[in-house]
């Protein structure tokens, strides 16, 4: 995201004073909560789903994402690009191209 | 995250030949399945938690989204800047501010 | 579940001195983590499920809503009974039969 | 459970005709989904909790949780007592006792 959308996501919080809120454990739990809601959106069916309810539950979890990276003082790039380290190496091309299998079933 | 980090992922799906498997509905159930293993570490107890392995629960929670954004075509900073245009409506600072509750019972 | 069973549970956890971790919360989040590993089972495929794995999952999340129950003192076929009360109103089975929609766009 | 509201559970399904809807993978999304509504209610707070909705979406979890025993042909008591089988092995008594860790960190 841009620079300008996480200034807005924590100015926010800022605004409302509810930093006392976001304490590590209770956004995980609001992720958590969010991406329950976004799967609502696909219950009873993987192919009808409404694209707008969609956006904005995927926003939301999204935007307590933001939240924890700004709690912890993480950066995205930094812990995405790590993590992709792991799985690049955990799925090699030549063993994981075309499956859907766990890394420990390759 | 920049560009170079979503490419990086986008790349990673497609050298493997993923996104057969990366219809909205698989990226959701991942998102829900990552997020309860962000939670994970928090699950007994919300203070001491290993960091190491908070940031990589949250980095793959990212990574599916960015995955499900990237399936749908989506914009993260415009469905962002959409939602929070909705939670600054439903949240206004005067009766938001130092409330945890719902916007329903403000 | 067979009182046999449900005190076996509890046995359990009285044993090794676990009530004290056994918050509401806690038991919230561990019933949210065990559906996510649940959900897991059907990450990439709906249809091709390991059912052992799938035993042992939902056996994971019923644990854990027991552990609620004897937490809060509660009767599952009293809070069950209850919310099938609403159910049936909220479905009336004129409107629902052979409809997946939620019960406010019926 | 009693028999009784066992079957109430799965006469529901059957009168509105959903069981095309209830296949093992969207009775697991549907567990995720009402385990992040119960989540919901200790979002921000562990302590206080309105006790009547916890009482609601423990209900719809183990009402789902129902469901996919029904749905699969499967008995509580017996994948509960297999999983507890397991449960007893992987945390001996004299390592676990007071311990919140996980059976690896023993």
């Amino acid at each position: 995201m841009k620079q300008e959308t996480i200034d807005r996501i924590r100015k926010f919080s800022v605004d409302r004073d509810w930093d006392q809120f976001h304490s590590p454990a209770n956004l995980a739990k609001s992720i958590a909560i969010e991406a329950g809601e976004l799967l609502e959106c696909f219950q009873w069916n993987d192919e009808n789903y409404d694209l707008e309810h969609v956006k904005q539950e995927l926003a939301d979890v999204i935007v307590y994402c933001q939240d924890m990276l700004d709690k912890l003082g993480l950066d995205a790039d930094e812990i995405v690009n790590k993590k992709m380290d792991q799985n690049e190496k955990k799925y090699p091309i030549e063993k994981a191209k075309g499956r859907a299998d766990k890394y420990n079933q390759l």
